[in-house]
C-alpha cells in the first residue's frame, strides 16, 4: 500500500475491543479490532504503528490483584522509594522507582477501569508483550513494517496534569538522535535527542480517551522511524543503507537513577542530608 | 465546515514558511502558511488547533541577545537554581525555573537553528503570544473555535531523551479534567487530569521534526477540546451546557514549586541538609 508523507500524521482508535480478561489472546482481540476490508483505507499498512495501553496488555497477561492487597502490591512492585507524600485519611502517596525502572506514583498499580475488587499491576516485561503482539499482527495482516507502542498514563515532575508514555515498544525507533545532525543555520544540533515513542504515546492517548473504552490507536505517518523488520537482517540494521539501529524497546528510555538529577525526592534527600550532618559530628 | 470526530485525529505540518525575523509579523507570516483555497482539505476549519514552535514566535518578538551573553542570559532567565551538573570543558548545566515557572535546562535559552553569534530567549508571555496569535488567525479567517498552542522543547526528569511541552496556549482547553467523571466499571475516575495541551505539543512535534524548517503545525480532531470563543461570553462559560472552563493558559500546568516533591535536584537537597544538620550542633 501506499504510504502517507512523513509530515503527515493520522491517528484513529476504533470502539469496539470490549472487555480483555486473563488468558484472552491480546493479539487476536486486537488483530480482530483492527481487521478491514480490503482497499478499506484504515486497513493496517506498511509504516503503521500500532498502540495499546498497559492495561489491556495486564489484563490479557492476568496482572490482577485483589484491591486489599493494593499497599502490598505497591510495595511488591517497588525497587526503590523516590519520594512520599502524606495524604490525610489515605495511606501515603508513594512515588518509587518499579522493578521496570519506571518512577511512578503507586508503582504503577493502577485501580481504575478495573474489575470491581481488583487492582492491576504492570505487564511483567511490555517490551517483549509489544514484540509479541507484532510478531502476531505482522504475521496476521502480511505487514512487514509494524511498529508497536505499549502505554501508560504517568504523572511529571514540575508540571500539573498527566500524560502517556511508552513503556513497551516494538519495530519503532525509540528515540529521534538527531546529534548527528545540523540545524537549518548548517550548525551541528547538540543535544537533541526526542523521545518518539513518548510523543507517539501522547499523541495517541487524545484520540483514546481515559474513559471512552478504546484501548487501542493506529498512528500512520510515522514510517521513517518503522524500519524493516528488525532481527530478521544478521547484523541487526536496517536495510536500505540506513544506518543500522539496535532493535531496543521502550525501556532503553529509562534513565539509570545514578544518572538522575532528581534520583530522590527534596525533602527526603534533604533529610538523609540533614541526618548525615548530625552524624558527622559522632 | 465539518468537523472530523473526536476520535481521529490528523496532524500535518506545512513547509516554507521560511525565516521569521525579528519585527515580522508572525499572525501575517502564519496566516500566509496556512491560507488555502476554499474548499481545499488543509483550509483552518472550526475545532483546529495551530501548533507554533516557540521558537519563531520569539525571533517574531526579537527576543534575540548575542551567544556570548548566553551563560549571562540564563542566570537573567533564572529565578531559582533547581539543579546544576558539571560538565567537562563547559559551564556547568543550570536547570532552573525560570521567569515563566518552567524548570528547564538552561532556562529555556536557545542556541539551535538560530542565527549565527545569537541565542534565543522564550517569548516574554507566551500565553499572550498564543492569544494574539489566536486573534489575528480567528479574524483573517473567519474561524469562531480555533485554538493556539506554542511549544518549547524539555527534558524530564527520570527518562532519557525530550518531548515538546506547551508553554502558551488560547483558545484551548489545557487540561482534560476526569475526575469528576467514571471509568467503564462505573467507578469515580479519582486522579486523571490528562495534560492535553502538552500531548498536543508532543503531537506536533512528531510531524515537524527539528531540523526540518517546518515550525507550524496543525492539529485537527479536537473540537471537543475547543469550545466557543471564551471571553465572549459574559460568565466566560463554555456553551453548549457544559461545564464552565475558565480561559486558562498553559501557564496553569506549571506546578508551584512549593506543592513539588523534586522542587530541588536530589544532590542540592541532600548537600543543604547536611550543612543544616552540622549546623544544628553549634
Amino acid at each position: 500500500m501506499g504510504e502517507p508523507a512523513g509530515e503527515r500524521l493520522a491517528v484513529w482508535a476504533p470502539a469496539g475491543l470490549g472487555e480483555v480478561r486473563p488468558g484472552d489472546d491480546l493479539a487476536e482481540l486486537v488483530g480482530d479490532l483492527l481487521d478491514r476490508p480490503a482497499g478499506d483505507p484504515d486497513a493496517l499498512a506498511e509504516g503503521d504503528v500500532v498502540v495499546v495501553t498497559s492495561k489491556i496488555v495486564s489484563k490479557a497477561e492476568g496482572r490482577v490483584v485483589a484491591a486489599d492487597d493494593r499497599e502490598q502490591a505497591i510495595t511488591d512492585e517497588t525497587v526503590r522509594v523516590v519520594a512520599t507524600r502524606e495524604r490525610p485519611g489515605l495511606p501515603p502517596l508513594r512515588v518509587v522507582e518499579n522493578r521496570l525502572g519506571l518512577v511512578m506514583a503507586a508503582a504503577g498499580v493502577d485501580a481504575s477501569n478495573t474489575p470491581e475488587g481488583t487492582v492491576l499491576l504492570l505487564p511483567e516485561d511490555p517490551d517483549a508483550s509489544a514484540r509479541a503482539l507484532r510478531d502476531a499482527l505482522r504475521s496476521r495482516f502480511g505487514i512487514d513494517r509494524l511498529g508497536v507502542v505499549v502505554t501508560d498514563t504517568a504523572g511529571r515532575a514540575w508540571r500539573d496534569g498527566l500524560v502517556d508514555i511508552a513503556i513497551g515498544a516494538a519495530g519503532v525507533q525509540v528515540a529521534d538522535d538527531l546529534r548527528g545532525g545540523v540545524d537549518s543555520h548548517g550548525r551541528p544540533l547538540s543535544v537533541t535527542v526526542t523521545a518518539v515513542v513518548d510523543e507517539i504515546a501522547s499523541a495517541s492517548e487524545l484520540v483514546r480517551g481515559k474513559a471512552g473504552g478504546r484501548p487501542v490507536a493506529v498512528v500512520r505517518g510515522l514510517g521513517r522511524f518503522v524500519p524493516a523488520a528488525w532481527g530478521e537482517a544478521s547484523d541487526g540494521g536496517a536495510p536500505g543503507g540506513g544506518p543500522a539501529v539496535a532493535p531496543v524497546g521502550a525501556r532503553s528510555l529509562v534513565r539509570p537513577s545514578q544518572d538522575d538529577l532528581f534520583r530522590e525526592g527534596s525533602a527526603e534527600a534533604y533529610a538523609r542530608g540533614y541526618a548525615d550532618g548530625l552524624a558527622a559530628h559522632d
